[in-house]
């Protein structure tokens, strides 16, 4: 079954910009109109930058107007701890670009996900590690004091655990706590195994409804809150029927090289696809994700970064020599 | 020095309304203007219902009209849970009538303090054993299905977690959940050893700036948040001012036997009692508190029976002989 | 790719000895030598026993002599806490059983697996809920005196946290504690979805090396340990080649309606399967497993009934009426 | 009432040899034979050494024989990281001197006391913020190959959450590791409150009975264990006898002044003083512990400084640049 009927039949969602602007490219690698894209290659990383331009991309990309940057860091695995500072670094500058902020802005940290299952356990595990400054300036590091803005931080929990929508605990918080910027950060579901752990989008366009590991269900940007909203997520998760969509395309690739069995392989109605696929996923239908078994060492290695990049980005006088030391 | 001067003096804050009614009627048990009580005495329970009638009481008890309710239960010491659970049907018992909710009321509880800090994780802890059910009715056991109000649940952390004031994140989600009550949990100061653990306060008046273990800053009421606040709180531990200055006065209490030292003891000035609580105290001032040995056990043990008691008095499908069934 | 084949090429574990019987007995359903199975009915529950009789069957089966009981409570799923409580009093009778303990019998508990990776956590979660009565008698509930067996228990956590095999912790502990029985509990690994939470299995041969969620390296069993083990074991997860792989069958089923078809499946080497496999679980091998979304609340579910069936089995003075209340 | 008397009256341990030596010379601060102590001044440390040198030293202070390193950091509350780092470098090059590890010695690290008691977790916190290295060459940091002394590491629990002794345990796992070194890791019980967070004991004599927040029962020592035990503690609380009677202590130095009030403060037994403690700590004797507010943030912030010591100490491949990018 072709990937995008597959997402629809399961209803699926593809959480990357770049994941979903591969999939309208296709194997033609074909321009796709209102979306431009730039690729850079770094040391330890690959950054790829798409922008939705108009209207027009808009349509082709199903998700908003603005830019999503992807920073591509296989080596995260490789538990290099000097490579792992540097993809912070990386990151940081990213992030620093993206979120182009005034000396005195004031920022509120969000940790979606559920803290009791790991693979969606992303945003609070960076918002423990973060270091929060709005509260007192006399509170915080001495050496550091003038030279932080003023960042508060939270993690809502999910549906599930407090039995309200995370967007409409954060629009609360944020009507009374009036934050120039919002920095959301979620765990997301990838397209392709190799981007789990390794993909990190931000983007300013904040979050849709449907995405991240949990399906949030409201959108949480700035048409809902009022307020910018930068984005932050890696993959930690795919779901299982793509998966196994994958092993029918790969055995039907090998059919196809027999003219007979191509034939044939057209006479089968996208229904039966379905139907196999139906099966193997029975009794889980799309409420099944597929996660390394290392998940809990690759969470950990990540929050690590995100929030050491937050740490150097929002805060002026933390370098990037010591940012390690201001983590908690 | 006297009970009221040294919480002056130290800033101390006395959470239960029957210690502060205590104070006021002094050794001479005088009547408090403006202020009612009433004992009961039960099976496991004592319950104490004070009730500050008008302006007059509210002048002299420092706190709002309302009515406060302490259910003592010494017996939560004893390791026995059968007592648990008469203790469980108590509370229950006070806070229905307290509440007296219509069929179809919609509530939020929120739990104050601070999870990182045993002594102050209690309301944190009684949240985690709630079960919450207003996000969806199919996520409810089934067989409560239409027996069920609509409950929600949040600890928002303190403000050295976040950097914003519980009361400002509190306010956000009642303006987007609209609950018609809210219930505050929070760990308190005592006035007295014998009261830490032992001492149910629930009240209709919602929370004081200044009370708690955590000292919240601001008020969690009807007035701030524009909906009825029931409040629940239990001491765990007492500021360590008042141990010192127990001290203090039972050695004066000694010496006064000889009308010399009495003599001699009227002469000093309150300054010189401040100044060696000050000392004892050094370098913590009012920033010290006692808690007993075993903290964590006496909170699960609370934690289990506040969280019990509000199963069955906020969801008519939960018996009292199956409450347990339904703590998470 | 026959299942069996899969699973060897793939280095996957099947935890459950009710289903290596299944694959043995195989679509012709025949008898395995040296093993019987009888299965049993109940209202919410089918329990299925297998004994492993000789030698032959511990050959058959590729592990030891016993007997294994799989208790399938496939409404474990159905949030209904009624019936939560049936497959409670279910599992503890046959625990009851396969332990017959002595009166003054000594157990040592153990939680298995990570405690920090969701889907491995069920081990330690029991260990959480359960009432340990070794240290001290006065420390138990009062009502109960007397009446409870010596309980300790522990979670050791995994290679990856401590840097020491498992197995040689709880050897240490044993050879101090000395207890008549251990009993093991782990999350494991399932070879078909549906079991995932639905399968309990207890068994009195210990855990073999290489099962469970995390693969534990080590035998857990009497003749490491020197005393009876008992475990019992949920799966949680499968590996995600058996998803794979029952796609590609069910394509195959599919083909095979065709005689041209069928011919042309004959033809195709396994080794064409194992790279199709391979290139679908690109780039982790065996490493990754499917998992359901709501692994978080199977986890807390199933713990809290193997924890209220081991209260119940282990402590003559807890009633099948009264044992959720000494849930910890 | 004399210090010394209110510690056996009240059987409170003094947990740091520092302080038992101030006792032992007093007021008038003479030597106490078979005991040496010298005292250097760093930057943002005081160090004092004190020796017992024999059996008459080990009579006297009533504690084994050997070294015991008290390294004064008052500047930990000032909460200025820069700061901290010095007092981590320090603590290490004490723990590298005490040591004097092999460059292929293994070592244990034990983290005592209970995590669910924030007061008590300092042990079980330094455990999780340590780097393990012990069980497999490639999973440790690819830098650091090589530059690492093998390193397991446990947080075994306390007594009312295993049943089982602490002592018990590690010696079970000590037998099988087989380590060099134990490094047992616990929060102390101060005898002044100015001591706590800020004075880090280490010595090479183990843990003795007794002592520790929660008065571990047995000794954790090179005669129990069969290795090498060195001990890192931190008071975290203080007994609150002890601030009661530094109350009546101060209240009669006033009273001394006067001959006629000295006179009769010599008239009281201490049978009455110790009458007014009981009263004072009533119902809990000397179950009652003082802690600050913050205790927290003050265990987070040790627990860090210790972690990074131990760090830089165990393992010639970590700086003192970058030991804070090993920590967990």
């Amino acid at each position: 079954m072709k990937k995008t009927d597959l997402l629809r039949a399961f209803n699926v969602n593809i959480d990357l910009a770049v994941e979903a602007h591969e999939l309208l490219r296709g194997d033609a690698d074909t321009e796709v109109p209102g979306v431009s894209m730039e690729v850079d290659n770094l040391d330890h990383a690959t950054v790829t930058t798409i922008k939705i331009l108009n209207e027009q991309g808009v349509q082709e990309m199903g998700r908003p107007q603005g830019t999503y940057i992807t920073i591509d860091v296989p080596e995260v695995h490789d538990n290099n701890y000097l490579t792992h500072q540097d993809i912070t670094k990386t990151l940081s500058d990213e992030l620093t670009e993206l979120m182009s902020l005034s000396e005195d802005a004031s920022i509120l940290l969000v940790g979606l996900g559920n803290w009791n299952a790991t693979p969606d356990a992303l945003g609070p595990q960076v918002i423990d590690k973060s270091l929060v400054t709005r509260h007192l300036f006399n509170y915080t590091p001495v050496e550091l004091q003038g030279k932080l803005r003023k960042v508060s931080a939270i993690a809502p929990g999910v549906l599930g655990i407090t039995g309200i929508e995370t967007a409409e605990i954060i629009r609360g918080i944020v009507e009374h706590v009036k934050p120039d910027l919002v920095i959301a950060i979620d765990a997301l579901a990838a397209g392709s195994l190799e981007r789990i752990g390794t993909s990190i989008q931000i983007s300013d366009t904040g979050i849709s409804p449907g995405s991240g590991v949990g399906n949030r269900r409201t959108g949480i940007n700035e048409e809902t809150l009022g307020c910018r909203v930068i984005a932050i997520g890696l993959p930690t998760v795919m779901n299982a029927a793509i998966i196994a969509n994958n092993c029918l395309d790969s055995l039907l690739d090998e059919l196809k090289t027999s003219p007979a069995l191509f034939r044939l392989y057209k006479e089968f109605s996208p229904k039966v696809f379905e139907q196999i696929l139906e099966k193997a996923l029975y009794p889980y239908h799309n409420n099944l994700m597929v996660t390394p078994k290392e998940v809990d060492s690759l969470i950990q290695t990540t929050a690590r970064i995100i929030a050491g990049a937050l740490g150097m980005s929002l805060h002026p006088g933390i370098s990037t020599e010591e940012y390690q030391m201001y983590m908690q």
